[in-house]
């Protein structure tokens, strides 16, 4: 009987060595590397931090801010670097999910009811 | 090169043949048959829902309710069938989080930053 400690580590090893790990972490490198792509992707990932801690705490986002948000996505994409990481991180996202459910399946047959 | 996908079902199958997933599989079902039991313990469970949805959405939990579910939380662990039960769930609850732990390692490597 496989032990499910052993078997976790085996699945972090494929996550680890899969093409869609291995692209994402390659584009992460490549980022890194161009200092304005770096700069624009950061104030993005703030942005969108500062947003969703706000709609964790309940608090209502305005209009304006969502329109900034928007905007600055639709500019950070236009960066080639950056949107081919942003394709990357959302694939590789579902891949997560995915896997997730997968993992958390058996315990659908314990809480159904 | 090991698929993810695969190995992530290996996984689930690790988990579901484990001895704390069959032995939690098995107290579940010792509960179904006792009536008094199963309703004492569907009423904590109810109770520690309520309560998880209050604190989620920003409510205060009162002393009084606190108290309460401490009274009820002592008095359906003098049931050794719940008393098992509620060990089984706590043990199996930290060998996920330990599971999910090691799956997402390889994310620390994305995000160390």
């Amino acid at each position: 009987m496989a032990n499910p400690y052993d078997q976790a580590h085996e699945l972090a090893k494929a996550i680890q060595e899969s093409s869609d790990f291995q692209e994402l972490k390659n584009l992460q490198a490549e980022i890194e590397k161009e200092e304005t792509s770096k700069r624009m992707f950061d104030d993005f990932r703030s942005m969108q931090m500062e947003l969703s801690m706000k709609q964790m705490q309940g608090q209502e986002i305005t209009p304006e801010e969502m329109e900034k948000a928007n905007k600055l996505f639709e500019t950070i994409k236009l960066n080639p670097t950056i949107s081919k990481l942003l394709d990357a991180e959302q694939k590789f996202s579902k891949i997560m999910e995915d896997l997730n459910k997968i993992v958390m399946g058996p315990l659908q047959e314990l809480y159904q009811n």
